[in-house]
């Protein structure tokens, strides 16, 4: 069995922090108290809630910069989802990573 | 009382695409014909249109892959705009490059 260092994703890494419905600022201080811990936080959402995942992003680099964060590599993507009606639908992704800069 | 709620904004360059209400596929379209002149466009969206201009860079890139468009480097960005309430707000802002890959 190999132990060697395996980098085809996990399901969900610690590191990842997924955008809902709850209040921007959960998001906000949920994406900090993970980048205590590590050193890059990669703010996920689809669809509707790409906007508020741009929001956060934004919120922690601006308001928070003098504790220095920055805005890594952004991946766009998409996603098939089935309806409600049984048909297959796109559904566009971000992916907004947070680093710490110190 | 000022009724001016003019943001100063650069003239728009020919190669941005500024993302509104219309729908999604008026997008698409503006954006390949300007590609079909510039190597590269810049699709421009801020608030919630964010969304939209992800769906659009999506459908260009995934739909028409054949002939070969890729996206650049993204940009967050947020911009202070005054409410009709006369309240200073942030809004965020999103600039996704789309390049002929040929």
């Amino acid at each position: 069995m190999s132990t060697s260092t395996n980098t085809t994703r996990p399901p969900k890494a610690s590191n990842e922090i997924f955008i809902g419905k709850k209040p921007l600022m959960t998001y906000v201080t949920a994406t900090l108290v993970q980048l205590a811990n590590e050193p890059t936080v990669v703010i996920k959402a689809r669809g509707k809630s790409i906007t508020r995942a741009v929001d956060v992003a934004q919120i922690i680099v601006k308001r928070m910069d003098t504790i220095g964060y920055k805005i890594g590599p952004i991946k766009l993507g998409s996603e098939q989802v089935t309806s409600e009606d049984g048909k297959m639908r796109n559904v566009s992704t971000i992916d907004v990573p947070i680093s710490r800069t110190k």
